[in-house]
Formats: C-alpha cells, sequence, structure tokens
C-alpha cells in the first residue's frame, strides 16, 4: 500500500507543479544583484568558456536539472526528455526522489530511463534525509537501499535532500527528524560517491553549513527560498485531498526559509563546491548565483514544464539560458566561470 | 444607571468587534521577524514540548485567552467557550473588566462562568487602571471591591489593564490619570495575588516597562499595536452613537502605540515575566514573539470569534496554533519553549 | 493698472486653493513621527495646560492661523471669520500680503477687519522679501510703506514671506533676489515690531537659519514643503491663464523643498522661536511640530476651507484640533507644552 | 548588401525610438536627487550666467543634443531641425554613428547636413567601439575611415560609443570586445581632435573610468541608465523581425546597467571632463547633474521627438529645458555653472 501512496504522490507533484503557482517571491531576491557594467570588457561573446569541473567531470555549462521525479509511469517521458538534453549539453542531472522505487522496485524504470538516455552525463541519485532514520510508519533504509538507488541510475553522486518543512506540510509526512546528523555522518563514510546535501527550498545558513561539512558531504546544495516551494505544493495537494490541518501548514509556511541569494553567502562558511537552487529563472540568475560563490547552477521548474511538452523545447530553455548567461559574463568583464567568480556584483 | 451604561457597553464592545475591522496594520509587524531555517533540525515533530511555568503552575501550551469580556447576560456563552478550551488545553485565561459587575453584582455569573468550566485552568482577573483613582463621575475602587474581583473568579492573578487611549476615545471615558502609579504600587503591596500590569493596543517602553515594575507588577503585557485597535473599537462606537467628537479621535489615533514585537524588545528591561497580546494571528506569530522573549502569548479577537461561533470552533484554533508553532520550533531547532527563547530570528 | 491685477490675483489664489488640489505629499511627512506611548502617563486630560507665551503675550493654544488672504472685498467674511475664532480662542493669526494694500489703499479694510473683529488677538502683518528690493516692474517698498501695512492691522510683529519659487512660477512674477539679505537687515533695524522670516512652502536649511538670525529677524516660520504648495497653485492659475511656460514650472517644482519636520530641525541651528508651518493637518500634527522643537504651529488651508463657510466652521476645526492635540499630550505624558518639547519621539 | 542593412537598421532605430517605449525605469534616478531650498537666494533669475568652456569653445549653455541619427536619407530633416537648433542656442550637438556613411559614402549628406546648419556649433563626430577591432563580418576601420568621419562634418571632437549590450541584442551585431582597448589607445594618439568615450545607456563605473583615461580619452559620456535603452529598442526590433533569440536579451537586459547619477558620481575618479545622458527629462534634471559632477549635459530622445515634427519643437524643448535649469538654479543660490557644481544636493 505504502509503495502505491508514494507512486501517487509523485504523479501528483508533478500536475500540482504544472498547473499552480507554486512559485514564492521572496523579499531577498535575484534582482537584487546587480552586476557592474564594464563598458569595454574585452571578452569576446562567442569565445566564452563555460566550462567547469565538477567532482573531476567536466561540464559544458555550470548547470544542473534539478532533482525532480520519477517512481510512476507517466513520469518516464519527462525524465527522458530531460536526459537527453543533460546529454546533448554536457551539463549535470539529478532524479527525484528514489523512495518510490525503493519500495517498489516495478517503478525503477522511470529513473534508470535516465542513465539509458544520458550515458555520459553527471547523474545525481536522490534519497531523502528523514528517510535515513527510522520513522513512525517506516523502518529506515539500509546502506544497501541507498546503494541500489544510486546503481540505478550508475550516478556520479547521492543527493541527500533535506525537506523537514515539506514533511510537516503533508498529511502523511515523516515527523522525525533526530538521528539525521548521526545517520548523514554513517552515510558519507560508508558511500562511496560523493554525497551532496540538499535543501528544498529552505536554504543554508551558516551553522548549518558547518555542521553539514562536518557530516563529511562533499558538496552543499543550498536548494533555496524564492522559486518553487514545496510548502506550496503540499498546500496545493491538501487542497485536493481536502484536508485543512495542513493545508494551514502549506499556505501559512509557503515563505519561510532563507532566499538562495542569501543561503550562497552564508553556505559559503563551509568551504566546499556549491550548488544554487531555488528560483533560478534566467542565464542572468545563473550568472548572478555564480558571481556569488556558487559552483553549480541548478533549476528544477522551468525544466519540468519544458520537458512535460517536448525535449525541443527542453534545449530551448538551455539554449536561451546560455544565451543569456554569456551576456551577463561578456558586459561584466568574464571570459570564464573562474572570472565571473570574481565579478563585481553590488546588491 | 452607570452600570446599565457599562453593561451595555460591555455588548457593544463585542458586537462591534465581531462586526468590524477594528485590526490595524503597524509598520513594525509579525511578518518582518524571520527564522534561521535549520535544515537538519534533530527535532522530532510530535515529541516537542510546549510545556512552560507560570507564577508555579505548568501550562500545556504558552497561551493566553487574552482578557475580554463579561458583564452581559449575553456573553455568557462566550466565557463558557472559551473557559472549556483553557482548561482541556491547559492554558491561560483573562476575563474582561469587572467593572460592570463590581458595581452591579447582578452580571457577576458572565464572569463566574470562567471558574465553573475551567477548574483547573489559570485564570486572570481584571480591572483597569484608570479605575484604581477618582474620576471625575465616579470614585476609585476599594481595596474590598478588587478583592471581590478576584474571588469572583477565584483568579490565580490580577490584571490591571491601562487604556488612556480608549478612555480618550470614548464619550464617556475616564480621563484622569494622574495618581495611577501610586494607586498601582499599593495596590501590588496589598493583594495576596500576582499583578499583572496589561497594556490593550498601544505597547510599552522601555521606560514605562522600568515604572511598572517600581510599581511592584509580577508581570507585564505588553498588549502592543498592530492588532485589535480599541481606539478603532471605540470610534465604531462613537459612529454608531453619532458623536463625532471621539469619532475623530479613535480614527486619528488607530494606529497609536509601540508594535507589539518592538514592545517585547523593550520591556525585557524590566527583567519581568512578558505575556505579549497584540495582532498574534497564527503559531507562526506565538513562535516569533516566544523567541523574542515573551513567556506567554495572548490572543483575543481570534478567539472571540471562535467563541461566538461554538466550543468546537475555539479548539479548532488551537489546534491550528498549536500545529503551526510546533512546525516552527521543529525548523529552528527548537525542542522546548527554552530552546526556542536562544532560537535565531532576523529582522 | 498693477493694483487691479494683483487685487485680481488675491482673489485667483483663494479660488484656486478651494478648488483644486493643491497640497503635494512629500518623502519626509508628519506620519513618519511617533510618539512613544506611555502607559501610565499621570497627566489628566482636562487639565492639561495648552499655553504658551509668544514675544511676551500669553496665547491659549500654541497655534497660528498663517498668513493667506486680504486684499479683495471678496475676502473680507473669510478674514472676518478667522479672526473672530482667533480673538474667541486667544491664538495668533496673520493676514495675507498686505502688498494690494499699500499699493491700492482702497481695499486695506479687507485687512483691518482682522484687528476690528480680534482687538486682543496676536496678529502678524505680512509683505513679501521680493518687495523690499527693486524689481524690473517696480521699486522697493519705502520704510513707510511697511510701517503702513503694520499700522493698518495694529499689528504685534511683521512677516516677512520669502517665497521666489512661487514668483518664478508667476507670470507676472518678481524675478530678482539679489538685495533681499541687506533690505531685511535694514528692516529689522527700523521697525519696531519682530520680524518674522517666513518661508511659504519651500523650507529653512540650516545655513539659511543662521543667515537669517544674522539678519535679525525675531523668529522663523520654516514653511516647510508637504501641505498647500504655492507652485501648485500658480500652476493651477496659469493653466487658467493658458500661460503654459509658468505651468511648466509650477508642476515641474511642485514638490520642491525641504519638509516642514526636517525643517523645524534644520532651523533650531537659530535658537530663535520657532513656527512650524505646512501640510500640519490634525492636533496630533501640531503635537508632533511642538515635540520637534517649534514654539507655535500654523495652519492656513483647513482653516481657509472652513473661514470660506462659516465662523462657526472655523470653530470646530480649532475644537478637533485642540482635541487630538491634547489627546497627544497626556498619552506620552505632557501636562503641559514645556513639557512636550522634551517628549520622546521616534522617525 | 550590407551598407543597405546598416542604412535600413538606422531608420528602424529612429521609428522605433519614435513608435515604443524604450525608456527603462532604475532604482536610482534623478528624482532621488534633492537640492536645499535657499530662501534669500541672492540671486536674480534673468542674470543668470549659464555659460561653459568646452574644449576651448564657449557654448551659452551646458548642453549636448547627444548622438544619435544619420544614415538614411529620411532622417536628414531631422538631423537639420537639430543643427540650426544647436546653431541658434550655441550649444553642443552629436551625429548619430557614422558607420553607415563610411561605407556608403552615398548617404554622408544625411550627417554632413548638420554642419552645413550648424556653421559655429561645437559638433561631436560618431563611432563604435566595436568597429575599431576586426570583427567577424567585417574588417577594422582604418585610420583613415576615421579621419573621413571627422572631416565629413567638420567635427569638433570624435565621440566613441561604447555599446557591446546594444550589439548582443542585436540580430546581426557585432559580437567581439578583445583588442577595443589597444585600438582604443591608438586612436587616442593619432587623431588630432579630444575623443569622447561615450557609453550609451549602461554606465561607467569607477574601474572603467580609469581604464579610458589610460587610453587617453579626452572626455567620457557617462551614458547611464535610465532613460532610452539601446537593448529595449533592439528588442523592439528583434519583435519585428520575428528574432526570438535576441527579443529575449532585449527585454532580459532592459534595466542593465548603472543609472546616470550613479556613474556621474563614479567616473569623477578618471578627473576628465564629464558629460552626462541618460534619461534626463527636465531642466531640473540638468541642475541636477550639473551638481553631481557633469560638465557637460546630453539628452536624446527628447530632442528626437520634437526634430520629428519641427524646428520650432526643438527651440520649444530648450526654452522649457532652459528656463526650468535657471529656477533650480537661483533657488539653490547658483549665479552661474561653477557655482551650480558646488551647490548642496541631498540623496
Ligand atoms: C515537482 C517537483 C518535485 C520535486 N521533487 C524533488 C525531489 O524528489 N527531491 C529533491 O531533492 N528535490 C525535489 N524538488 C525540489 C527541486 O529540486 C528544487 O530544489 C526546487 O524546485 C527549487 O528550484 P526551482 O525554483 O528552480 O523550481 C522538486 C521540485 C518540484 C517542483
Ligand atoms: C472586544 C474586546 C474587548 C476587550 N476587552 C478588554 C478588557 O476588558 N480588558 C483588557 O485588559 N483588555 C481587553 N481587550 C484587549 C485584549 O485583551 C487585547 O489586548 C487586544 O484585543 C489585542 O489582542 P488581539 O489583537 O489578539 O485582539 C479587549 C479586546 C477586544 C477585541
Ligand atoms: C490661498 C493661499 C494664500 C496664501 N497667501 C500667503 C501670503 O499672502 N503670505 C504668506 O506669507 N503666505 C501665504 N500663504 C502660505 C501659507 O501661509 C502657508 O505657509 C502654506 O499654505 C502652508 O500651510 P498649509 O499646508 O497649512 O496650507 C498662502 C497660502 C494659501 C493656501
Ligand atoms: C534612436 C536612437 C539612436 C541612437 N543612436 C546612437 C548612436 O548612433 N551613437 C551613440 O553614441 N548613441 C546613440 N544613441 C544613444 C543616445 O546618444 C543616448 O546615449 C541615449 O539615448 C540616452 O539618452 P536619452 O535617455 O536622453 O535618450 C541613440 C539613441 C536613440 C534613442
Amino acid at each position: 500500500m505504502a509503495d502505491e501512496v508514494i507512486k501517487q504522490r509523485k504523479l501528483e507533484h508533478i500536475n500540482v507543479a504544472l498547473a499552480q503557482s507554486i512559485a514564492v517571491a521572496q523579499p531577498a531576491n535575484w534582482s537584487d544583484i546587480h552586476f557592474v557594467h564594464q563598458a569595454l570588457p574585452e571578452v569576446n561573446l562567442d569565445e566564452i568558456d563555460t566550462r567547469v569541473t565538477f567532482f573531476g567531470q567536466t561540464l559544458r555549462y555550470p548547470l544542473l536539472i534539478s532533482s525532480m521525479t520519477g517512481g510512476h509511469p507517466d513520469v518516464i517521458s519527462i525524465n527522458r526528455n530531460l536526459a537527453r538534453a543533460a546529454e546533448e549539453y554536457g551539463i549535470a542531472m539529478g532524479v527525484g526522489s528514489q523512495r518510490a522505487a525503493i519500495i517498489n522496485p516495478a517503478v525503477s524504470y522511470s529513473y534508470a530511463v535516465v542513465r539509458e538516455c544520458a550515458p555520459n552525463a553527471f547523474l545525481i541519485a536522490n534519497i531523502g534525509a528523514p528517510q535515513l532514520i527510522e520513522q513512525a510508519q517506516h523502518p529506515a533504509f539500509s546502506m544497501q537501499q541507498v546503494q541500489d538507488a544510486i546503481k540505478m541510475i550508475e550516478a556520479n553522486a547521492l543527493a541527500v535532500h533535506m525537506n523537514s518543512l515539506q514533511e510537516a506540510a503533508q498529511p502523511e509526512g515523516d515527523r522525525r527528524a533526530v538521528g539525521e546528523v548521526e545517520a548523514l555522518k554513517r552515510l558519507t563514510q560508508q558511500i562511496d560517491r560523493p554525497v551532496i546535501a540538499k535543501e528544498t527550498g529552505a536554504g543554508i545558513c551558516q551553522e548549518q553549513a558547518m555542521l553539514l561539512r562536518a557530516c563529511g558531504v562533499a558538496a552543499i546544495d543550498v536548494g533555496g527560498a524564492g522559486g518553487s516551494s514545496m510548502s506550496a505544493v503540499e498546500a496545493a495537494r491538501s487542497e485536493l485531498h481536502g484536508d485543512k490541518k495542513t493545508l494551514e501548514i502549506g499556505k501559512l509556511y509557503s515563505d519561510w526559509g532563507i532566499p538562495t541569494p542569501i543561503a550562497i553567502v552564508e553556505a559559503q562558511a563551509a568551504h566546499l563546491p556549491l550548488i544554487a537552487t531555488g528560483g533560478v529563472r534566467s542565464g542572468l540568475d545563473v550568472a548572478r548565483a555564480l558571481a556569488l560563490g556558487a559552483n553549480l547552477v541548478g533549476m528544477a521548474f522551468p525544466f519540468l514544464r519544458a520537458a512535460s511538452e517536448s525535449y525541443e523545447r527542453v534545449c530551448e530553455v538551455l539554449e536561451n539560458t546560455i544565451r543569456e548567461m554569456k551576456v551577463a559574463m561578456q558586459l561584466s568583464g568574464a571570459a570564464n566561470i573562474a572570472q565571473l567568480h570574481t565579478a563585481d556584483v553590488v546588491v
């Protein structure tokens, strides 16, 4: 039964995200961050070098298709469209939480399709921190189950998503968090892939970045507030199911959290590779995130909307994003990503 | 006659509050106060300890149903619904100003019903500071009358409300204030219950907090601006009665006062237990008030609206508030109220 | 001819002011100034002492009916209504620019009526600084003419208004200003009444306050921006007359100048008695101006509107203003104007 | 073919500018800059001295008709109307990019008409920095071609416009920028006229001002953001041509850049004569730019709109601008431009 519930939930997440307004404006946001224009930039637009190295692998662009889906036959085409584009553009991609397939191997292909379509891309497996510990309704995942998730997509890295807010806003959510720190420490010691600690919309502060470093994670995805809100997604689901209690939580907390730009700056304290996800909506935003200190920039919703249409739409989103990012780089005098990291920005 | 006037006024207050918009937005308000999200909170949502001790009694939640009503047969059911909920949830409750019953013992039961329905709750009696001194139209209350008020509900504490603004906006208001300080000093020396000095919507600044401490009060309810405005309530009454003079005062002064969040911070100078009332509208606001330094958090209007419908609605408000408060506690890493007091907040 | 033009202009000023929107909101305004509420004020509302002494005369309230009109038979009733109220309430009153009567004695009575109706009030004569020097179209006023103006209303003081902006926005305006400083110095030496330097909507900065003091003026009316704008008045007149050139100036410059609250603070550098005029619209604003440092507070437009209706309406405006001012005084703990000067305000 | 394309583009620029909204509001803008009013200004409005000296030539007003057009027979009348006014009022004028005529001498007269109509005015030739280097589709201009451009209008100075943003937003835009610095250095050494480095809407920061000085330029036109946006112009053109790629760039980047007031302050670091262009819309804005440190103030769009109607409309714009500027000068106590440079402004 539980596996069917999770499978169903996965589909609802996608449908809700596509049908409703799940983005929440934040007081501090991307448009507050201004580059200092360089009138004589000494950079040729068509010769900008956008490559980055991420855990030993060279990506053609500092871009990540953030963890979103899998777990239901209906989402296979979405993951296929995303993966083909990741392969084509030489960027990174994450899959959605693999809990559905860990519990119900019948849906594994909805994840595995990603590696099938993207044999060379940097792929990131995905499990939830709340599932690393024993919960009221289910035991903790075993180390073997985590390994299986990685193997399912021959992942280059594993993202452990932290989503206490989402769980609290879910009628059936996991409500325990004690022990996650210890479980994460064990995980990073026993898994032979880099572990990325990933927030899902509420951001990372300086103290938590230091804590995650102490847990041995290899990178942090700050997953800040200002873009898709999992709390808003759950509120929409609660509305659907007529669950007033979690509906209230989902709505009240939909603007909770640390805005992504601030989270990038805070998380730098840990001196780990940083991924910036949350509310990135153009190549200009990508450039802003990189200038603030991110190493890779993720987008979820814009890719989801495109992938639900076609592979070509995903490529179009990528083309636009890359073109826009390059203009920001030229005008701020950055011929490559390393120079962009040191570009002047004014808040 | 005076007793009938007061009795009638009590009913009008309730009716106006239920029918009109009496809340006034303030420049500094609850939504400006942000918790710092803890991605790995190490707190289990269902095991959060929300208990507090208030003057030796343990409350299950740091919540107070603020002083509102009594003095008219029609409000008995409201006080009954509130009191039953206070008993059920183990929280504190205040009654409205007992002046009506002190002058006209016939309406005593509208207050006494509260103790009848809440034999174990922490109950707070209520009289006005302006009635502690001689006014143009009536003498000061005697110490015996104050004792009677306490006895009327077998109160655990006595709140002395300070409401000069409301009196100024009332056609029949008490316009003297000289001598209140001395009267309050005498009162705290002679009454064998803790005396709580309570503002009613205009807040407490640092200097006044120190003055109240010098008067010997045992706690302060900062009663700040930003929620129900007694000035707006009186403006609505003046409109009803066609009294243009006080109508203008009521309207002009409806945003007068120190916003509740600021008042909490200011009043801390006195190092007394603090109650935060004024504009608290969710469990998230409750958590914010506690993080800023309050020991107990009061709500008036949300409980009034619910109690005018049914006991069940009051319970629902409480359930929502508690659920919302716990989410804020978990996500800011506070397993109990003491830890919430030290949680990081950003303004 | 010139006298007819001026006479006509005087009437237009009044008609425009009554018919059009001539008030201009400013970035810094009265509502940004907050008193610190005193929960236990120790002040009796009905015993507040609102008296002030101004150049040796005791006024019952720190209020001034600002210089507005005279110069046309049609405005006699306005000045009569204002003067009766000034006498009744024991406050100060100014008349409008007396240039019209200096040039054309036939209209003197429209000013003299003020002293007739207010035998005991503190009255302020009014001439313009630009008329103290030779202009393209007319010579400077002689000292005798200024004396005549004072005598016309048996004035207690003389206001010299500074209105370069208004002149620039007037088709027929006086465009010279060189020599006004010297002329003002001469005037203050030769006139046996206190001379008040009065801006008319653009305010006084610190440097100009010091300059005015060096000119020997006895008091400053800061006449700041934020209330009636003479520039807007002239724009409306230019529209009427189809003069596009000055219309543009009038519109472009209608928010020029130093807001009244800021001007009060700036002008204090001169250590002279200060009058605050410009945008004062309630007794709460009056109290704010006094708390910021003004000694007398003037209003023009609210009195004009009332006086164009009846004497009773003027009294009503005064009653409201006084009542509102007293509430602010009580709630900020000021039993008299001296205490109000030291009340805490937060900007 | 290329020459026809450029010729056509020139006409489109003008038509788009006249038909569409191409101005973009900026966070920091002119209306945030306030003069400190001087109540006794000691300046006669009609005797204000507005003359300035610019590269040895005396201009009657510190005004510049900014570089805009040429290159198509249809724009000859526009340039004629502008030039006649420049001559009449003794101000400076620039022509639009002369690239069209350099490539296609047949359209030279559309530029040369300017000197024909303005034999004594200070005229500024105009070429683009991107054309100083080799681009994918065309070689760099030779020194001879640049000399020809100057000779074409017997220019007093040469403006080299920097417009990387515009090029990036143009389907057919020049996408290289490497080498512009060296090319500019060579140019300033070999040309016998003062070279003005001119941004076209994205502004100059302190570092770039220093770099331009090192390149040997004689003056800087800060061309800041806040007025006409070449990015918005190109977006409108892309819309016309159905080019979605550059349309997105044009729209996304239409508010990119340093606002003009900030650019003036930043560029002062270079201690060179400064021209302020970008969003100046009244004589009050002109005065603000001068007070902030500009030596000459340019307007483009307001003159374009007027010149597309008639010579008389251009004169009217100039008359209004001058009148408005003088009022600001009088009221801030500045009898000439040197005094205006030292006037107090508050931001
Ligand atoms: C429909 C949907 C499903 C998601 N599922 C997951 C998930 O399973 N695991 C995860 O780590 N993040 C998940 N996320 C969060 C995204 O990875 C990302 O952090 C978030 O959407 C913010 O990015 P955006 O504003 O670009 O959408 C999901 C987001 C959406 C919209
Ligand atoms: C209808 C009504 C009646 C009230 N009566 C009293 C009272 O008698 N005594 C008192 O101390 N406060 C009284 N209050 C003030 C409340 O206790 C509380 O301080 C105020 O309403 C702000 O809280 P809120 O914004 O949650 O409503 C009353 C408030 C309302 C709305
Ligand atoms: C119709 C009208 C006429 C005025 N005439 C004069 C005048 O003759 N002399 C003067 O010093 N001020 C004059 N003033 C300015 C006022 O005294 C006052 O400074 C200004 O109106 C701002 O105050 P308010 O906002 O309360 O109207 C006039 C104002 C108005 C509205
Ligand atoms: C239609 C149009 C054409 C322009 N062409 C040129 C040009 O060829 N060379 C140049 O240096 N600037 C050019 N500009 C930029 C202007 O000189 C000026 O920097 C810009 O428009 C900002 O000023 P404004 O806000 O007053 O319009 C052009 C502007 C417009 C509106």
